[in-house]
């Protein structure tokens, strides 16, 4: 893409942060490297920007107007960062769906968002007739190999036509971005991103985790869940470089590791253990790998130890965010995660606040408690989400008083590391009292052989709930129900035990973000009752 | 200091960048850790916070409302960092003296600023008979050992007597600070930075050049220029530790680097070279120097290899900023720097533009020049100052077309590294052609035994400007006029050679910002002429 002469009066140009300026700089920076690889090539930034002014270009020809929504519904692709940058570039709002969603969901949230153009890619195709029906979408656009069927449009088709267009300007509180989270209301919630949110949490983080020109980020998760965003674009925007892997496979992610040196990724202790136990783990050269970054859950210590067998060179790295917060709002030095400092007792904390975030604990009555005392974790920063898209009630409800208030029970310790105790809605009550799911959690994976392990409320006539565990184990371990009760009987109060254990083989099933499903774990035992739960 | 537990609800509150949130955070986040140390003491962050908020509150007494400027004289000392926090955390504005200047400029200042408080220590003291008739002063505030004299505050004695304030919740765009820079025409101009400026260009440094709590950051250059504040502040927003050194002597920086355990210090090659030069050099153990910044002069390459004789560890990273861009807006990875590396040709350059920053090279049309053709490298992005205070033509002038003009003469390659050629103002016109005299410098810097040299233009009443130069020498070393002549004709062309050489014994004269004062070397040359330079 030729530069204009003229840029410098361009418009929209501000002292602000921007997404848009992030591809400028990189364009202009560095435009002859690498900055997104996939299965099927490569682009350099010269070409990501070239395609990505294109895209917006093309966009604006099917009417996308300033602050209009475009959704995309794909496997993660190098497209996808040309759908990110290029939305914004145009002047509009990127919208990702959640693959992982029933048609009627889908439909619900193209509605919600008013979306009127979708990018589809092929292995999505055959979900639309069900999906658009009665939504205001009005132009499909399809990537891929398959012929593009009648009616929709030619993603390359369009770019080959379409001709570059100025970046639209937009910055600081302009919305950037929605990323849909699934609410507990049943209505979805578009969680609006903005260029500060994004921009402000990309430096933070890079600052944080150290992320460079020399980065490689292996994206394995869905690139529509800010968990793959929260690495992926702190990368980029650093000047590194993001191998975007289409859906998570351990053989293809090990393959992948040792082609393009992968430095960085970031995933849920499951991805790591099916890497672990790949049969092509102990082949690849995958001495590259330095930085592994987790949150969700916690990483069993076993699977530290052996990932040091596979990964020679690797940490790990526990992060703490959610959609709201765009990105990570605090994190963990790697060396608290190192056996040998396992004595200080942080390697299952998620560390501080990154760099301007505001994180504390508070009652029901928005007052900070004492350390070491459990409440709802709150926090404030330029990374905190505008609001919810055209639900101002709940807006105003969830960042109350100027703080994003999570939902997740946690507490901080004398040393300013904040524990992450359970999610409000995961804390079971059994028997009037209070059990954290995670707690019972952390008790199972610290027992040999445990693979996965989700801890649920069930009804139970006499308590209300019951406390359930559904526990899988790591190959060729075996598992039996007694033993792990009483391991945990030695580890936390009795109240606190599962009253039953399920031991499963296979793998527990995954949401969008790639944690452990608990609604659909859950949804057997419930069926037919009003849960609180969902 | 205890936090009150409606802090939640404090006035102010937002989502926007604040100076005060970056304090907030690292009080709570390492409390007991060591923020600030200079030669009579350190402050943890728990007291640097206590005695911040106190001073708000002691200068609220005395009169500071929003929005007012509080202006210090004095050398580096802990309370310097008091001075950066309290300030704003009050409300007020701070605007440090740079104290080379004389009297009479001091008082234009103090005026400039409207300034009705000014901090002043033991070593100034003795200046404000001279400054303080005429100005709008109406309490001075003494910090020190020797007695207070009758009619000032003492600054012990205020915070004693002070109770804590809360913060007054600045952000954003409000403006946080006032740095003064001597202008060419004469009138005093005071650089705005807004919280939004500072933290920013904190973020964006502390990511490039790797900033960490593990960062021990020596501040020997004086803080009241962005050159110190640029490294100082990135460091504790990194929650590192601040050692600051009230002037910099050679023995005395080299005797803190090894008592701290010093990481990473700013300065001139000038200082490096006293540093190296210094008998107690090589009986220290200066092992844990990682990283030296630089800018404003290269980096001659014999320093660069005798320094890691010296400097085990030691790396060298250039960088470029000016006070109206708050802090470094481009620099370049130390590895250029390396003599394994110096094949590449960037070791003179000053790399590339840190995240969230464009920088360009236009011309006197505002035209982005092709790479490769010299021109005023413009900057954008969120680190440009606000503007100079009260001064809105020459902001707009300055600003114009959304960038801020340098006046810096420069080129981007064809990798987008930046070039800085020269000041506009140190451009030498000798018989019609531009005669950049860094690059004239750079020639002298290459020969063996120098130590310091500058180059500038004097009266010629052939050619309007000749190029002089002034050069001393290392110890030891023997500089001959004729030899330096017979270096510069082979490495550059002959219009750019100095037409005379003078060899100095001693040290140049250095401005405030310990650049060699090329206006003092010029002063005798042009004196009862109306010349083009100042």
């Amino acid at each position: 893409m030729t530069r204009p002469v003229d840029t410098l009066a361009r418009p929209g140009a501000s002292t602000a942060f921007s997404l848009s300026q992030t591809l400028h700089r990189a364009m202009r920076s560095c435009g002859a490297r690498t900055a997104v690889v996939d299965p099927d090539g490569a682009l350099t930034w010269s070409a990501l920007g070239a395609r990505s002014s294109r895209l917006a270009g093309a966009l604006q020809g099917l009417g996308m107007g300033r602050g209009d929504r475009v959704a995309m519904l794909a496997n993660n692709r190098r497209e996808y960062l040309e759908y990110y940058y290029g939305v914004p570039w145009g002047g509009g709002i990127f919208a990702p769906l959640n693959f992982r969603l029933a048609p009627a969901e889908l439909a619900a949230i193209l509605t919600d968002a008013d979306a009127r153009i979708l990018l589809v890619d092929d292995a999505h195709l055959h979900l639309l007739a069900d999906i658009l029906p009665g939504t205001p979408v009005r132009h499909v656009v399809h990537l891929g190999t398959a012929p593009t069927p009648t009616g929709m449009h030619s993603y390359e088709d369009l770019l080959a036509r379409a001709a570059p267009v100025d970046d639209a300007g937009g910055s600081g509180d302009d919305v950037v971005c929605l990323f849909y989270t699934s609410g507990s209301t049943g209505r979805p919630k578009g969680v609006m991103h903005t260029h500060t949110n994004l921009v402000s949490s990309a430096l933070a983080f890079a600052a944080q985790i150290g992320l460079s020109e020399d980065t490689v980020a292996m994206i394995a998760a869905p690139l529509f869940h800010v968990g793959a965003a929260g690495l992926c674009i702190p990368a980029l925007v650093a000047l590194g470089t993001a191998v975007v892997v289409p859906r998570f496979e351990a053989g293809e992610a090990l393959a992948c590791i040792e082609r393009h040196r992968v430095t960085i990724t970031s995933g849920v202790p499951t991805m790591f253990r099916m890497m672990i136990d790949h049969p092509e783990a102990r082949r690849r050269d995958l001495s590259s790998m330095q930085t592994v970054l987790y949150g969700a859950a916690p990483m069993p210590e076993s699977l530290v130890i052996e990932a040091r067998g596979i990964f020679p060179n690797v940490r790990f790295t526990p992060c703490y965010g959610m959609t709201e917060s765009t990105a990570s709002v605090t994190s963990l030095p790697s060396r608290y995660t190192e056996p040998e400092h396992w004595h200080l007792g942080k390697a299952s904390s998620v560390g501080r606040p990154l760099i301007g975030v505001d994180v504390e604990v508070v009652d029901a009555d928005d007052r900070i408690v004492p350390d070491g005392t459990i409440g709802e974790i709150v926090v404030r920063g330029p990374l905190v989400m505008k609001g919810y898209w055209n639900q101002p009630e709940l807006t105003a409800q969830t960042l109350r008083n100027g703080w994003l208030h999570t939902g997740d029970l946690g507490y901080r310790d004398e040393a300013g590391f904040f524990h992450i105790v359970d999610r409000l809605k995961d804390m079971i009550i059994a028997g009037g009292e209070n059990v954290y799911s995670a707690e019972v959690e952390a008790a199972l994976y610290a027992y040999p052989g445990v693979a996965q392990c989700a801890v649920i409320g069930i009804p139970d006539p006499k308590w209300g709930e019951a406390v359930h565990a559904i526990v899988t184990a790591s190959p060729g371990a075996v598992l039996e129900a007694e033993a792990l009760q009483q391991h945990c009987r030695a580890r936390i109060a009795a109240y606190k035990c599962p009253r039953t254990i399920d031991v499963r083989t296979g793998s527990l099933p995954l949401s969008g973000a790639n944690k452990i499903d608990k609604p659909a774990l859950r949804a057997p035992f419930w069926e037919g009752r009003a849960s609180r739960l969902v």
